[in-house]
């Protein structure tokens, strides 16, 4: 078993240990379901091995994995209804399984169980974390509000896209590594190159999701191939594709993503757009971009060869969706 | 001007320089809007008072009242779409002004927010007033679970009835007081014993509610007489008569309570039953059993005289309604 699946293991066997359903059952049981229905478990393994890796007490950062687990696991739920979504991992969401009111409620309670999952920690390292899940917290709403804003919005730069996916998914992989170097007591820079390396590597793999939802393999990726085309969703490719194309495969572009067409034709046809467009070759550019830019933080840090290279071959087994 | 009138005086000014309207707007204009239209900011007050009394700092107290008014309005926000609430203090209320998912998400920030509050104090306050917000937290949550529940159940005791007031209303009372006491550094036993009496006056007044519902003042109480009946609300006073009732009563209460009954007769006739069984008279000797619970408290105190006048007439003036 490599260290990865070790971490894993580990932090499940806690997470197990730890939830449990109380009284209001109604209260208690969907956070219990939404928990065990699986789920890659990136951000708390992210947690535990940065801590370790920094020389940390690896089972001291547990509770701020599950922290930020629960915490992920809450914002699943609130956007689930918000997405009006049935189907998460495959399996029923809350709000779908239970009600609307259940999804709120029990997905408020879910923030602050994450919270008290730092009590465990002494008041400077506490305040520290509390700190940084207040921010990141914050960030991750504003990316969702800018999510929103975007869908009835015909003028989002791709620097706005960025921002986007930022606040809405990387911060928190990057809250989850600084998180383990807190616990670990590593030095400033460090703890701020690893929320740097967390954050680039976090956009990368956000791009790399938009790429592999038009260009990827349907059963290693897990969900429909041209999804977000038949949603209308404004990617990395579509708004690359308006930026870079001609005027009348722009009007194209446009009209498809208005028009009633069969879904299979619709995600044809904008595939081929976007093929012509060199979209594919762009967006693995720009994944390589931030990749590197993760990579290159790595360089500056004052970590052994054989640690970098365990940060380093996790990236790039995240990149190639092996995890 | 009182010195009550000076704390929400004060208060008033601090939150009003702490909220402002930033991007993403469609995220922080609900939270502006909510935290203007009004409301008696008791809670505030309380934390602003309690500190004041216990020889702490006042102006060290804002951040803390403004965490427990902000947390308030963020329970109000979601609170109201699973009432399906359309008006709140004779305002639209937020999901209904703007959309369920603006209303879902300003209430998840307002959430964070209101932690952030927290941050300009030292961690080993800082520790103490998150872990008591954190605790109230979950237990206002249980406390709508429960009242959620009981909507459907016919067998709600007064005893699960208490249980629910209480972690629904009084609990959020009782640490506001009790974070006022934490930031003047007062003594573990007085705070332990200013929370008990702010837990046993939101009860009381909980309870006063309860009974001026039906048998308030229109003008006084601020809301539709019958509110309660009208929407089958299982009160205190719905509860204890069915408990006192004989069985011809009892079956005459439940069948108004599922009854397509125009309203007014409606509310008359279960005005009649109340009466009859002397649901006066043991509602008003209930309210006088906390309300004296928590002046006893307050005997036992580490306080001067006139200091307990302070807290004993914010307590009686909470109860004739005039603030």
């Amino acid at each position: 078993m490599n260290i990865v699946d070790t971490y894993k293991e580990d932090f499940l066997t806690y997470l197990n240990s730890k939830i449990a359903v109380k009284e209001p059952v109604n209260l208690y049981e969907p956070m219990h379901y939404i928990l065990q229905i699986g789920g890659k478990r990136l951000r708390p393994i992210l947690t535990i091995m940065t801590c370790d890796l920094f020389k940390g007490n690896a089972k001291e950062a547990y509770d701020a994995a599950l922290a930020i687990e629960v915490f992920h696991n809450f914002t699943l739920i609130h956007d689930d209804i918000m997405d009006s979504a049935p189907i998460r991992r495959g399996k029923e969401t809350v709000h779908h399984k239970w009600d609307l009111n259940t999804g709120i409620l029990s997905g408020d309670a879910m923030m602050i169980l994450a919270l008290q999952c730092f009590e465990s920690y002494e008041p400077i390292i506490f305040k520290k974390l509390v700190q940084l899940f207040n921010k990141t917290g914050l960030e991750v709403c504003e990316g969702q509000q800018l999510d929103i804003d975007f869908e009835t919005r015909n003028d989002v730069s791709i620097d706005e896209y960025i921002k986007m996916i930022t606040y809405k998914t990387s911060v928190l992989v990057a809250a989850a590594m600084k998180m383990g170097a807190i616990i670990a007591n590593a030095t400033e820079k460090d703890t701020e190159n690893i929320y740097n390396f967390g954050l680039n590597l976090g956009i990368a793999f956000q791009l790399q999701d938009d790429y592999l939802d038009t260009f990827g393999n349907s059963e290693t990726f897990g969900k429909q191939i041209g999804g977000d085309i038949i949603e209308n969703k404004k990617t990395f490719l579509y708004l690359k594709c308006l930026q870079v194309c001609n005027l009348k495969d722009k009007e194209k572009l446009l009209g498809l993503y208005n028009s009633n067409k069969t879904t299979t034709t619709k995600v044809e046809e904008v595939t081929e757009l976007f093929k012509k467009n060199k979209i594919v070759e762009i967006t693995i550019n720009e994944i390589a971009v931030y990749t590197k830019k993760a990579f290159e933080i790595l360089n500056e840090m004052d970590l052994s060869e054989d640690k970098k290279a365990i940060l380093k071959n996790f990236g790039l087994s995240l990149m190639k969706r092996t995890i």
